[in-house]
């Protein structure tokens, strides 16, 4: 089950015929998931370029709603503007074993191409699995983080996978969800994607199209649970935007959230990361200038408005895809498919 | 008429008594509003507290949700945590002279004490009120910003007023609103209070408590208006929260534009400026270091959905209060109560 | 007599024929200088282009080493990353005035075009020099900025002129500065040029090509001055820097001022604005996306280093082409090379 | 050796009894030295207070003024202002391991007070050793990081140990330095003290006490190095300052690295971090608001110039501390005592 399954609208752009990211041409994603009696976890490797993102860099920018999380990478986005490596997602406490198990994966990439790396910026995203999972343990290392990358492909499941598995969005079992846009202007189509990792929100709080679906179905969930969390986003485009206007265009994925009930609490991190594929920038360049292309600032409602509709469709795919999972001292975070809408039978006529 | 006449719920939290950023105790507000065949403007005033600010500066910080605006005296902001002057809110073209009446005001008032005034760094917000104003001729001068600083009181008006009296909020006829919230804690109630000057969103986009009040009545509306525009938020408490903890607090005020229906636009500057008239900061203080206190950060959520709370219904509060005005080219901004909610003959039984 | 006639040297990169910000094609400045019983002020305009700035734009901004100052118009430059009108200087508490006096300015401008400009974004920097300037009344306005902007050529005065007839650096008298510096690189010649409003410093940490000649020279002066006052330093170049790659470079002004002594004191608000030439921005362009160049950021060095000798040199400069003034108060500033370096006859052999 | 001993001197202030950082009461450092045929490297870790600083965080904040590096844990620091964590400093490509042996140490340590940790910011900066250390391997392991704590003193050593030990500064062999200055106020002292790790610069851009000794000393070593690398600053202090003006005296560490002759290289990561050991913020605390203490922003100067020179003398340290190093491909960097100052016999008399 995904998104369009809970036959409500987002927003009023055409969506991309796989409704993820990966409808940018070249973004590809791969989980690698951890299930056991004390783990429910996992990684997420969205894999920014077909080709080499080290040989090739790509305009980067962050834009960060709410700091209180540990993402790693984002001084040197913020500095240079690029992205160098794949972009990983897991539980708090993995980051830096998921950090260095990049590092290892570049290395030994570059190195069958004769290249000797030196110098690596991995950025490294995260969410708080531990309601579902024993996080102390840092379960994922290398081995995880290279099954993710082998798995990534553009058609790539979304809800308690990967990184998603033991996360959990306005109380209920959240997770991966993806969503896109087209733009077509001057003869040509351009895409907007947005993959999000969802463990943010008060049950209460949840708006699904306006509709204060947290305070219909709160009575039917025995917890009451504090707005704690974060939620990662990870914005595609193979738009020409440069790293300002990326920022600029991260701000709107605000939008998403908060049209779905979030008031973006202390304890939740919200961290958004955008890329483009156009405008590459090579590594070994000997040239003082190179030629690019940038949006049209005056042009950007449009891009502003795809941003907030996948972010909003997006979170809500990862609760639609969800399933029901149980933690190892039997927390259980229930989809929301489980118990809304409600079916027809509970309906009053 | 105000937002409460409106009849809809805004979030959960108790309100001040005056519904207006003035429950913080010292602060006031003043308007100076200019009409005439070629005008549809004017000034608001937001005195931060009744003693004098320049004596004993205010913790103060910013948020720029979108910096396409002309706000000035941020940086110094930004730089000390200090505001030192009362804050003018404009229009666009007229900030220059609105800065300098500021100048003139504090100059003469500190000549008053005795004090020579070398250096000052006033704040002055604005929004666009082009569509209803000749906005090239710049009418606000020192005469209108010292009537609107005499009139600074705490029940002050709303509505089509001072800096609101040409704006347009999500296409229809926008303003200065206000709200408040409560929080007790520890024997003590504290405020948090917003001011809004609205100028932003698209009336397509607007939703009241969810409901897309924007699509039900546009066909009523002519004119279908592009999303420019600006909205400033000031906000007031006096709980100590640190400069640091403003800008996060202020962060929250974005919560509630987007929940009425703001993608951000583009062309909409969203300027969010917040002090607190705790922990003042002495002109002259001869020691190294001060007392003062700090919000305990791990309590940060209520006042996050006090600023959230208040954010929302102010700018609601400005559509409420609103009176439908006609600008010099015949240009007309219908003031929300006069077409919604549908009069219950109106509506389908 | 200018920084040359000093003979020490400020780098080894080889400057421009003018030694001034014009080395950039198309920069011109022109001042306007009130001098009087009671006033020693001005106001100094940096023209970014020969032809109109508010038709095509260009991409702009600013670093902000220290926040004490009035400095107007950087909100929007950090969000769009453009600069659209002249860029005035002037003294601290007249920037409301010269604000003002750009809007009718560049309406007036345009209105010539059949242009009716509704909103706009003037650049006003500042440095306080009421320690030789009554600034409580603010001399400058619309007819001194007017003629600041008639006289703007490439070969502009430099010293106790304009803005910086009043300003106070090192304990000498400051002022306006200027240098330049060629970069050849793929046949082509580029120019990165500086302006330089110089109000910062103590005399005692005066250092020249490292010699320390604040403590040589001063105690031929009989006042100890606090580090108060500022420095605006305006960067212009043709290469086709982005916004984010001119953040980058202003940081390197830091560098030149620090060389010469300052340690970035608390009243002195340090503040760097810079554009390019390059990739101008047209304002009505119905395309979605634009072509433009970048600088390869692994060859930035050359850049950094440029800007680095750019602002030594500026400040420097500033200091060896003022005069000795004299205040309202008989407050005495007096020149660099009036005391030093000292004459053939006044060294030991 | 150490600074002193070069007989130069950096500034006008008083310096504290060990010249170290850990003049701060409770602040100590440690280090784990990794030495063998192909390495040359190591972790140093900076305790910053000699209790827990999980249970009691400390007022922190951030300046980056290169971010071209892989420093982790700044978001978090930026967005809280606190600091709960030792810091940690190693080479490049070993911050990921670093950071989960800082997770392991905290998560130990806490729950033999029967704590369970669930979410960390572990703070971990890095310089690239890559020339003098096979940096691929990253050998620095939980180990490392644990033998570095157990070492923690206040009589820490300074030079090629620790994270220093394969780092180069201005062509010389650079490391770790430190140094700090008394405050004397209101009856009470205060210590400001750095600790640096040290690999940035040109030997050509070296000056000492203005002297240019790069230049002198360049034709005695034969290799030309291109300005890369990073330096990382810690600065302590307890003085109660808050996250905001912790930040402003960190930017006047700038001031030390350019007085030494860096222009801020592209390639060079420069990120200065700093803390205070006053104002503790406790973890569980029930109440709203807490009592605290600020500095006098009226009076930074001094504790602007403490950081200054702290700066500049703890990187001169670096250099004077350092041995001659040779790293696995042969590649050697000398020790500036070993060619500098010149010995006597070398002098021209």
């Amino acid at each position: 089950m995904r998104f369009e399954d809970l036959n409500v609208p987002v927003g009023e752009m055409e969506s991309g015929p796989l409704r993820r990211i990966s409808d940018v041409p070249g973004v590809t994603v791969g989980h690698c998931t951890v299930t056991g009696p004390r783990h429910q976890t996992g990684v997420t490797v969205v894999m920014p370029c077909a080709d080499d993102p080290y040989e090739r860099k790509l305009p980067c920018a962050a834009f960060v709603l709410n700091g209180f999380g540990k993402t790693q990478g984002l001084m040197q986005v913020e500095e240079l503007g690029q992205l160098e490596t794949p972009i990983a997602l897991t539980n708090t406490l993995n980051v830096g074993k998921v950090h260095d198990a990049l590092v290892s994966y570049v290395l030994a990439e570059e190195a069958k191409r004769g290249v000797s790396v030196r110098t690596l910026n991995p950025v490294v995203c995260e969410c708080n699995d531990a309601s579902l999972n024993d996080i102390g343990e840092r379960v994922i290392g290398e081995r995880e983080v290279l099954a993710a990358i082998r798995t990534a492909a553009a058609d790539f499941p979304v809800g308690a996978v990967g990184a998603g598995r033991g996360m959990t969005c306005h109380g209920l079992k959240g997770g991966i969800g993806s969503a896109s846009r087209i733009i077509r202007a001057e003869g040509s189509a351009y895409t907007v994607g947005v993959l999000a990792l969802t463990n943010h929100g008060r049950l209460h709080d949840l708006r699904v199209d306006g509709e204060p679906v947290g305070r219909e179905i709160e009575q039917k969930l025995t917890e009451d649970l504090p707005d704690k969390g974060s939620c990662i986003l990870i914005l595609a485009t193979d738009l020409p935007a440069t790293d300002r206007q990326l920022k600029r265009i991260l701000r709107r994925c605000s939008v998403g959230l908060i049209r779905l009930g979030s008031f973006i609490g202390h304890g939740s991190g919200e961290v958004f990361l955008g890329f483009s594929t156009a405008n590459r920038i090579p590594r070994d360049d000997p040239g003082l200038t190179q030629p690019c292309r940038r949006l049209n600032e005056d042009r950007m409602d449009l891009v502003f408005r795809a941003a907030a509709e996948c972010a909003e469709e997006a979170v809500l795919d990862s609760l639609a895809a969800a399933e029901t999972v149980t933690g190892p001292d039997g927390t259980t975070r229930t989809a929301l498919p489980d118990i809304w809408p409600p079916k027809r039978e509970e309906r009053p006529c």
